[in-house]
């Protein structure tokens, strides 16, 4: 599989290859988790609308929730203004985040600033 | 002004010495846009809770709006789960996107892929 040319020259591709993709859940527009896609991950996301990434730590496609069953149906995918973005909206099941939590910035311990009206 | 050590020490720099961070709409949970922050960019964001974001093009520390008065209030923010991401809840004065759309991802021509149920 491979992107469009069109596509994939409006694309702005970082040194190893890669976009970065931020992945918002559909119903609750809550940011999920932020991964990277490579020109295959692309391409496989928006032909199956499965949420699939390039993981930067395994040098692999990762087609999220393969082993944990955590899948995305992917709803929307958008671009950024130059490219090097892509936002995915997405139907999350269970937890988006490889430790249990609904999202990868749950928990007391990831807030750095808190609201200061809260 | 520079970051704790303990806080700097729990972030996952990338090669350049940046992480990556997501930026939300603090009212609408809009994603407006992806920006990158180095150490002073991380804790002026945090000491001073004006977006600020390190220019990779012009190789330089970056409050949002400054020039365009298009400033960002910080009222959020978190790190996800292995530290090479910030999420920011801001409230946003004017458009976030310098091409003068709300945020980064608008436009018809920024859709890659379209709510099949839409």
């Amino acid at each position: 599989m491979s992107l469009s040319p069109e596509l994939s020259a409006r694309l702005k591709w970082n040194a190893d290859g890669l976009i970065a993709a931020v992945v918002v859940d559909h119903a609750t527009s809550d940011v999920l988790m932020m991964a990277w896609m490579n020109d295959d991950a692309l391409d496989s996301t928006l032909t199956t609308r499965r949420g699939t990434y390039w993981s930067r730590s395994r040098q692999e496609l990762w087609v999220k929730g393969e082993t944990s069953g955590h899948v995305q149906h992917v709803r929307e995918v958008r671009v950024d203004c130059d490219g090097d973005t892509v936002l995915v909206r997405v139907d999350q099941t269970g937890p988006a985040c490889h430790t249990g939590t609904h999202t990868c910035f749950d928990t007391g311990e990831r807030l750095l600033l808190a609201d200061e009206s809260a």
